[in-house]
């Protein structure tokens, strides 16, 4: 059976996502590239923590990450990433609204799970075979899953930048040791891996 | 003239110290040694950074980094550290309520400052010469230069350790760039040193 991961791009103050998310700054009121620039310009120098991120055989995320629509669906949304995502295989998005799933190019299906984290989880695991889930985000949805004690391995791709308020990493989280499997510098970012440690 | 820098051991979360500080867990309620094992325990891998700490012609604090008596001087304090206290130099305690100078062994004496932390950088700064000058907490105080654009180098000194509350490492600090000047990782902590970079 495969691991659960999260990759989260965050500020040195720990925000995924900066004040005022919104359909035009689905990130926040931030600086351009604040939280991000390292996957895109700085590919080269982080092209297998890029590459790690959608590496998986199955991805959840909260309903935010998937797009700004609230409450019901009441208007026709199916996600952020176009026609093709490059998620690649079936995602599983968690919501209190049912919704049917959608197929995209590229093998991604979004699934919608309104049972909570636990089946989202369960669903994810079986749909991802021998192959490793992915804990997408956005922050909270991530908090949960730590909170929980469902999450086997954190990459923190840590920005020089301090957004000041966000969606914030660890937030809700109780008291833990973590164990640090590695740490990686390049010149747009830091990536630092934890693994929660089970006593 | 020297630079003003600041060493401050924080948990994975940013917390510099945890809930519930008194002066029985003067760090609050944490596992012991989950923010300072590693200048301890740790001493051998990480010399060159605990030797760094306190190498400075002065020292500025928060008056609850000094002590646990709040508001009115009503009790003899005089310091956490003993009669030789690690500065060997001037400190300058940032406190709201006058209080005479103290002289401790070795060198260094407890000065007390009323005036608000640009008044305390001004004084350090004439007692440090062409030494640097380090603001050495807490949180509080250090948001505080970080939040005036006092401080020309930030040294996270970050533990695989969630603490889930208590004093955050830039709280109140508006956004801003950073330049991380340096990574390293030893077996108990994470280096991290930012310098801010002012537009």
């Amino acid at each position: 059976m495969g691991f659960v991961y999260t990759d989260i791009a965050v500020s040195a103050d720990g925000f995924a996502a900066g004040p005022r998310q919104s359909e035009a700054s689905p990130l926040g009121e931030i600086d351009e590239g604040a939280l991000h620039a390292w996957m895109f310009e700085g590919y080269e120098d982080n092209r297998a923590e890029v590459d790690g991120i959608v590496d998986s055989g199955s991805t959840i995320m909260g309903r935010n990450m998937f797009g700004p629509v609230r409450g019901e669906w009441d208007r026709d949304w199916r996600g952020w990433w176009g026609d093709e995502p490059p998620y690649h295989g079936p995602v599983f998005v968690l919501t209190h609204y049912p919704h049917e799933p959608i197929e995209m190019l590229g093998g991604t299906t979004f699934h919608f799970v309104t049972e909570g984290i636990e089946v989202a989880l369960e669903r994810a695991r079986a749909a991802a075979g021998e192959r490793n889930v992915s804990v997408a985000g956005g922050a909270s949805t991530v908090n949960q899953f730590l909170a929980a004690g469902l999450l086997d391995e954190l990459r923190l791709h840590v920005t020089p930048h301090v957004l000041g308020g966000g969606e914030r990493i660890f937030d809700g989280v109780p008291p833990q040791r973590l164990e640090r499997v590695s740490v990686r510098a390049t010149p747009l970012v830091t990536h630092m891996t934890y693994r929660p440690v089970r006593d």
